[in-house]
C-alpha cells in the first residue's frame, strides 16, 4: 500500500515555515507497514490543490493531506477534496463533505475527516503540528493499521553512528564487516550512509512482514558493523557523542574541563545538553582574547608571542591550564580560526589546534576544516568530542595519524 | 515561469531528517519573481526519482532538484536526471552528464549543475544545506535572474525580529501602529507573526509586478511598525541578537563578559557565532560546578549555601564575579534549571536567574521558561542577550517589569 504525503499552505511552499508535519507522518506510517513515496507541498490554491491530489490519486492508495481546514477564505483543502471526488460540501462553513467520517480532534477546533473513495482513501488533517500529531496518534494509525488491505511491509530502520572517520573510509569498513553483501541499496536491508561534520550515519532499514521480521533482519547487520568499527560506533539513532562521552565519563567517574577558544562556548555547550552532566562536567573556559588565555589559564605570553594563539603549543597549554584551574582529570582545548577573517600564511581559516591533558600525558591534534564559520565551529566542537572519546577508548594510541579523521590529520604526543 | 522543488532522499522521505532546502529554495526564489507551485520530496530510489523528474517536468519550467550528488551507491540523482533527458553519464564517477553546465561549489566537493533540455532547465543542488545555500546565493540567482523568460508576479517580503515581548504584545503593537489596517492576512502586504523561544517574527510580504513596486509597499508598513515598537525591534531578515548586541558593544567600544551556568556555554557561542566578536567578547566562564562559580568567580560560598546556586544572589554575584575577573565591562550571567532533573520547593524546572553587572550598577532578572531542557537552555541564552540589548539601549528602565517578557518575569537592581 502506497501513500502520499499532500502538505497544503503557502507559508509552506514560500519556505516562511519548515514543514514538520510530513516527516512526522512519514516515520509513522511506515513503521506500521505502509509505504510514503511521496511528499508533496502546495499553496493555498484551488487549482493547484486539486491537480496535485488528482495526480496523487493517480499512484497511491493513500493520500494524507495537512492544512487548509481552517475557516478563512484560504483554507481551501475540502474544497478541492470534494471536487476531485465529485462530492458536495454541506452549507455549513467548515464541515467536511457528508460523505467524510469525522476524526477527533481533543487539541484544537478544525474538523479532520478521513473519506474512501473507490479504492482510494483520503485523510484531511490539521496543519497547526500539535493538533496533527495529536489526531495522528489517536485516530489515523488506528485506523490505517486496521486496514484490512494493509499488506505492505513493515519499515524499520537503525542508524549507528560513526565518529572520527570520513564517509568513504566508513563505507569501505562497512564492506569488509559485510563480506557477502554485495547490494548495499537493492538489498533488504538496504543500508545507507550520510556524512555530517566529524560524524557520519549508517543506516540499516529492513523492510518485513512484522516489526519483529524487521528487527531479525537488521540485528544480525548491525552485530557485523559494530564488531568490525567498534569503538568507532558511539550511538545508535537519537544518541549524540556528547551523551556517549558523558556516560563513559560517568561510568568511570572522571570529570573533564573545556577551554575553547574558536568553538566559543559550543562544546560547553554540548556537553550541558545533557541532563546530569554537573556530574562530569566541571568547568568551562571560553577564552575568547589573548588576555584570558595568558591570565586564566597560564598559557605562557612567550608561546602565544612565538607560536601564535592558533598553535599546537598553545592547545597543549590551554589544555594543562584549565585542568589545573579546575583540578578536573581531563582537560581539553580548542584554538582556531573560524573565519572568514584571521587567517595568516600557513594557517588558513579552518585552521583547528585541538589540545588534551590526562593524567597520562598531554596530546595534540591539528585539523583544517572546510566551510563557512558556523561550519567549522560545529567540526571543530564534534572533533574535540572524539578527542575525547578516543582518549577514553584508545588512550595507548592518541599519537596515531588514522585517528585525525581527514587529510589534514595530524596529531602527537608531548611529553 | 513556473519552478518546481524535489528534494530527494530516504532520511527527508521517511522523516527522519527535517528537509530545510525546500524552504530556502522556495523564499529565495519566489523574491526574483518566479513562482514555486510544487515541492516534492522522494527517497533515494532511481524508478521514483525519475517518475518524480517526469512529472516535475511535465508541468514546470524549471526543476530544482537538491541531494543524491555524492560519491555512494545511493546518490542517484545524476543518473536519473541522465535518463529522464536520455543522455549519457560520463564514465568517470561523480560528474554529470557531459551536456550540464557545472555550478561552483566553494563550500564542499560534489559537483553541481545545471542543464538544458528543450525548453526546460533542470537544475541539480547538493544536499548538505550549508553547501546547497553557498550554490543557490552564488549561482543559481544569478543564473535564473538573467533567464529571459520571468513573468512572474514577485513577491517579497521582509521579517522584523523583536526581542523581550510576547506575541500578543506585539500583535497588539502592531495594530496600533497601523491604525488604519484592518486586514492583515487578506490584504497586500500581508502581515504574519511567529514566535520563537523570546523572540518574535513581524512578517510583511508583499506580491508586485516589480521589486520596486514590492519595497514600497512593504516600506511604509515597516516604518510605522519601527517607529512603535522602538529598540524592541532589533534586526531585520537573517538579522540574529547576537549581531545586533554585537554591533552596539563594537560601537561603544564596549567589552562583556558571559557566566554560564544553565546555558552551558550557549550564549557564548552565539557571541561568537558573529565574526570579528573578539572585537568586544572578553571571556565566558562555564561554571557548572558550584566549586567553580566559588573558585573562579569568588561567588560566597555562603551564597551558594543561603540562596542556593539559582538565585538572584548568585547570579549577580557571578555577573560581578566574571566582570571582576575578565576586567570587561558588562558581565551578564545565567543561573537556572534546565531540568529534566533539579527542580527544588519553589523552585521548577524552567526557573532562571540572570545577572548583569555595568559600571552604572547591578541588577537581576527572574524567568521560568516553558518547555524541555533544550527549549529552556534556547529561552535562558535569548533572555541573557535580551538582557544586554536592553542595557544597551533603555539603561535607566532596566528594574522596570515590563522588561521582563513573560508572566513569571520578576526584575530588580541591586546598590
Amino acid at each position: 500500500m502506497i501513500a502520499e504525503v499532500l502538505t497544503i499552505g503557502t507559508e509552506l511552499l514560500l519556505g516562511q515555515t519548515v514543514d514538520s508535519n510530513a516527516p512526522a507522518i512519514a516515520s509513522s506510517i511506515s513503521s506500521i507497514g505502509i509505504e510514503v513515496r511521496y511528499h508533496v507541498t502546495v499553496g493555498d490554491n484551488l487549482k493547484t490543490i486539486i491537480d496535485a491530489l488528482t495526480t496523487a490519486l493517480g499512484r497511491s492508495d493513500i493520500v494524507i493531506t495537512t492544512g487548509g481546514l481552517g475557516l478563512t477564505a484560504d483554507d481551501l483543502t475540502r474544497e478541492a477534496i470534494a471536487e476531485v471526488c465529485g462530492l458536495k460540501l454541506p452549507g455549513k462553513k467548515g464541515m467536511p463533505p457528508e460523505e467524510a467520517r469525522l476524526l477527533k480532534n481533543m487539541v484544537g477546533t478544525a474538523l479532520p475527516f478521513a473519506l474512501k473513495i473507490d479504492s482510494k482513501l483520503i485523510i484531511a488533517l490539521p496543519g497547526p503540528p500539535s493538533e496533527m500529531r495529536s489526531v495522528l496518534q489517536t485516530e489515523v494509525l488506528p485506523l490505517l493499521g486496521s486496514l484490512p488491505g494493509r499488506k505492505g511491509k513493515v519499515i524499520l530502520s537503525r542508524s549507528l553512528k560513526v565518529c572520527g572517520l570520513r564517509e568513504s573510509a566508513v563505507e569501505e569498513e562497512t564492506r569488509v564487516a559485510l563480506p557477502t553483501w554485495s547490494d548495499f541499496t537493492g538489498g533488504n536491508p538496504v543500508i545507507s550512509f550520510s556524512a555530517h561534520p566529524g560524524e557520519v550515519v549508517i543506516r540499516i532499514t529492513s523492510k518485513a512482514d512484522s516489526q519483529e521480521d524487521a528487527l531479525s533482519m537488521i540485528n544480525p547487520v548491525e552485530r557485523a558493523i559494530r564488531e568490525r568499527l567498534a569503538w568507532r560506533v558511539f550511538g545508535a539513532n537519537e544518541e549524540t557523542l556528547e551523551q556517549a562521552v558523558g556516560n563513559v565519563l560517568r561510568e568511570r567517574g572522571l570529570r573533564v574541563a573545556l577551554a575553547e577558544s574558536c568553538t566559543g562556548g559550543l562544546v560547553g555547550h554540548r556537553i550541558t545538553a545533557v541532563s546530569g552532566s554537573s556530574a562530569y562536567f566541571q568547568l568551562g573556559a571560553v577564552v575568547y582574547a589573548n588576555e584570558a588565555k595568558e591570565c586564566l589559564l597560564d598559557v605562557p605570553g612567550k608561546t602565544l608571542k612565538e607560536w601564535g594563539a592558533v598553535s599546537r603549543q598553545t592547545a597543549e597549554a590551554m589544555a594543562v591550564g584549565v585542568k589545573r584551574l579546575s583540578g578536573a582529570d581531563i582537560g581539553v582545548a580548542i584554538t582556531g580560526i573560524a573565519g572568514p577573517e584571521g587567517a595568516t600564511p600557513g594557517k588558513p581559516v579552518g585552521t583547528v589546534y585541538f589540545g588534551l591533558a590526562a593524567p597520562e600525558g598531554i596530546w595534540w591534534r591539528h585539523r583544517v576544516f572546510p566551510g563557512d564559520r558556523d561550519t567549522v565551529k560545529k567540526w571543530a566542537a564534534q572533533e574535540a568530542l572524539t578527542f575525547l572519546w578516543d582518549c577514553l577508548h584508545v588512550p595507548d594510541r592518541l599519537s596515531e595519524g588514522g585517528l585525525c579523521s581527514g587529510d589534514a590529520g595530524l596529531c602527537g604526543h608531548s611529553d
